[in-house]
């Protein structure tokens, strides 16, 4: 039942929906409430958690969506980076953290506010599921958003999620790894530099994460010991940290540079190609790895989200309830936009998302129960930043503290705070293992073959070289390339290819390296089909493969001629 | 210039190759020889840290090529299946274990066994690259093959590498997560059910700790603590563990029975599809999950290579060198036919794999500093396989034990053989932390959108239901299958459909659900295009987009033409 369409409101039926799930069957009495919360975060986990202690279970059925079916403990994500975790030690089971939630392994598609129901994504059957609600707490953080930066979607990766660190590690020793393999110059500096884009705490602890790290594992690699590693970290304001006070921003910025970490400031990523970074400024840097930690925009099933927003966060009143759905919506975390009792503005951390969650939980409690809602006051207890390697920033309670003593206090403050005796344990053996032993370098390899997807070119960038082997097939969507050949060793541009052109078909057809250089004339983005599903669709799609083919005899033929 | 063709036998051209380098630079007198030793099992890995041993660095440079830059503990990985041991404990960086090999990350793509030329894959630059020899170690072991078994190579996961380990892990995380959701009591089922083809040491040590991690998980999936869920073990012969005495398979068996393993014996997969493993003697079993340990076959590079093989494997004398090209090429592990002096074909274990590295470095020391060749004679010590929990069977030096003392001594023994004390250290802690703590249950999802595949349908299978949401379009590549609409609650077959055939394309279209049902009438292979790369297609090249334009209007119209 509960995977067709429930349009009414009646009671019954949500009953009829909450019966087969089984944890209903000893209290037949009346239907209970329906809690559903969106989002596994520090804001969704904690108000599930509080709820289960507040509620007992025969008021009220907690479920709660997540794509995930971790909780991932966020300030200590950079760490997994560097090894100095390990990998699965960050996160924590979500059905361990709250037992009597009903967890749903599921992206979130559609909140329909008016008739009270959330469509998740389908699971192994190709059909969505409804989940009526009662209460619905909204807490689904925020997405990254390259919207306005052309070749960033393709060449930069986030850091958000576990999933995000675990690639920037795998890419990170991926690059080391070409790079003591490689014989040309150029490619391995490239190879060896790191930009990363950002420099709030989490574009901070990563860059200096990955720097230690390069720089413990380069002497490994018996051609890179000699070799010149850079981590650039570019700010858009005159210096890093705006969440911090000047003095200990600065302090960062000293131990920072010490380690041989480039700050480039005033300035902002605004492009990227396989080959480089572009910033605002013109100037581009060369490189194989590019990390971005900013900009953020609110996921796109709250976009589409009809309801009270402020630059696409969801406003709520002080209660954190969604403005026009009182008593039945609330919204916190990253996704909110929360002003405390006193009129400030609420940032977005993991301290102030807990304390969010424990209001919203004694809310939702007060409209089951009866009783007073709570007011959200918390107004922050100060900031702390890890620089790695026995260096921090921090600044309590008006209280400003940096170096070794700083540092001692980030492990101790945040060991503390994660929930569960075995996470603390696993964490405190891996840092001491750490002290002991030199960083993992294991790539954990999992991808498989890519698939059709986009790529960017800068005017002048070269999409592949004569003599290259054929992988893949490009269409081009917006801009222009010209075909080079070189004859007696000059190069002579041959044809210009426009938006809704086809190349790269010739060797692939005929399973040969590249007949001539295609170079971006402008701006440029195409379509890559790599050489395995060009094969199977030219196979099962005639029409498909005739397109290229007729392609590949018209140019067969005009080469003839010229001759 | 080591990226291009390098033909000639020159020495001086090698050594322009290894000057790049730089780990030359010191000893500039005559021409190094070059090892290169093609993959980094028990046999590779061993062979470069004996080499490292017996050969002066001025002797000669050893370079090794593997698909990924660590090396596995192969007996420990079904303990990763169940989170015993965490995700990377059971690898080890192979620059740690062989800190003066040079190791290439890539893929062997052909061996020139007249030139001494090895190309391996391309990386970031699409250039394959060559890696001239002097003397070449052949270690590439085995892969999955499932030839003349259809549906397998779509439906059943490989136990092989880490990265497979990983996979099951979390596509049974994945399954248990679905069973918890969903509401349909046949699906929820065979999500609840795993099939594990082949009873030797691997399939009988996958089965077990996949059998005592569900039970052991199930408790927190709040809808599943009372279903029941089924592990299936399918083996080809009378009883399991063939190379073990007949009272140690036997109770390998009670044991396995006793903790809720069912096993079908005599029989063995031949067939699957995504809802269920197909056995020789006819019986289905209706599963989510096919997990296949058998059957092997040489690595396609050595399939080509033109020299002695039996039954694929490369045969070689008792000094493991290659026949045909004895003093260059060596060939041990489990891509090679070996037999002792004494004549006994040699198995493919771990054990052996370590002694034949010992025997094949010996005598590529003996070609370089002169010397006596040294035969392999090497009979074996024993075997030992882990049931989990506290069982194991072992059978040493003609002393069988089973049980709690076997498990302690298979501990112990693997604990002593893993190299490097920090693996040591780590597994050590991992056993101690699982005694104490439950199994870790979160899910490392890493995969992105699977892109254009394979599936395949037995007959009578039902491709997709009316009314299931459009995810994908198919193309018909072998077999028939029919539309089915329900009228005034009666099905009724519309069409037929053939090879070449597409269908599935109404509903990316126009953005509705399936709007009839399709069932396989013969096996049926098809080419799945998921709807993000089926839009991006039709975008960027018109005439695939016209193929389904044009199709969806003959359908409409046929259907108005009906009315």
């Amino acid at each position: 039942m509960a995977n067709t369409s429930i349009q009414g409101r009646d009671s019954r039926l949500r009953f009829k929906y909450v019966s087969t799930s089984g944890y209903t069957s000893k209290w037949m009495g009346e239907a209970k409430k329906q809690i559903v919360i969106l989002g596994g975060g520090f804001a969704g986990i904690y108000t599930a958690r509080s709820l289960e202690r507040m509620l007992r279970p025969e008021e009220a059925d907690i479920c709660l969506v997540n794509r995930e079916n971790y909780w991932v403990y966020q300030p200590m994500l950079p760490e997994v980076i560097s090894g100095s975790i390990a990998l699965m030690d960050v996160v924590c089971p979500i059905r361990r953290l709250c037992p009597r939630t009903n967890l749903v392994m599921r992206e979130v598609e559609d909140i329909d506010l008016n008739n009270r129901i959330v469509t998740v994504s389908p699971g192994f059957r190709p059909r969505a599921k409804k989940i009526p609600y009662d209460y619905l707490v909204i807490a689904l953080g925020e997405v990254t958003n390259y919207y306005g930066m052309p070749g960033m979607l393709e060449n930069a990766m986030p850091f958000r999620t576990l999933a995000d660190a675990i690639a920037i590690r795998n890419h990170v020793i991926h690059v080391l790894e070409e790079a003591d393999v490689e014989d040309d110059a150029d490619l391995r500096r490239k190879l060896l530099t790191i930009v990363v884009g950002g420099g709030g705490f989490s574009g901070v602890e990563v860059v200096a994460e990955l720097n230690n790290f390069i720089r413990e594992v380069k002497k490994n690699y018996i051609r890179l010991r000699d070799e010149q590693a850079r981590c650039v970290l570019v700010h858009s304001r005159a210096r890093i940290l705006p969440e911090m006070a000047d003095p200990l921003a600065l302090f960062a910025q000293k131990i920072l540079k010490k380690r041989g970490v480039e700050l480039i400031l005033n300035d902002r990523l605004v492009a990227a190609t396989s080959e480089r970074a572009i910033l605002k400024s013109g100037v581009e840097i060369p490189c194989k790895t590019i990390i971005s930690t900013v900009p953020s925009a609110s996921p796109p099933v709250l976009q589409k989200l009809d309801c009270a927003k402020d630059k696409g966060s969801l406003v709520v009143n002080t209660g954190l309830e969604l403005l026009g759905h009182e008593g039945h919506v609330w919204a916190l975390g990253d996704c909110a936009s929360i002003t405390t009792v006193s009129g400030k503005v609420v940032p977005p951390t993991a301290q102030h998302a807990v304390r969010e969650a424990t209001t919203c939980a004694t809310n939702i409690t007060a409209a089951i129960q009866g009783g007073k809602p709570s007011r959200f006051t918390f107004e922050g207890l100060g900031t702390l930043g890890s620089l790695g390697h026995g260096s921090a920033v921090a600044q309590i309670l008006g209280v400003k503290i940096s170096g070794f003593l700083a540092w001692m206090l980030w492990r101790n403050i945040y060991l503390l705070k994660i929930p569960g005796l075995k996470s603390k344990v696993r964490i405190g053996i891996d840092w001491f293992i750490h002290l002991l032993f030199p960083s993992d370098l294991a790539q954990m390899r999992l991808e498989h073959e890519s698939g059709i997807k986009n790529q960017h070119f800068e005017p002048g960038d070269i999409v592949f070289h004569e003599g290259d082997l054929g992988d893949s097939v490009y269409v081009i969507e917006k801009g222009e390339c010209e075909v080079i050949k070189e004859e007696d060793g000059v190069a002579k541009s041959v044809a210009t290819l426009q938006a809704g052109n086809y190349f790269g078909e010739m060797a692939l057809l005929s399973d040969v390296s590249r007949n001539a250089t295609v170079r971006a004339r402008t701006a440029l983005d195409v379509l890559l089909i790599p050489k395995g599903d060009f094969n199977r669709l030219r196979q099962s799609v005639p029409a498909f493969g005739e397109v290229f083919n007729e392609l590949a005899r018209k140019r067969t033929s005009n080469v003839e001629r010229e001759r």
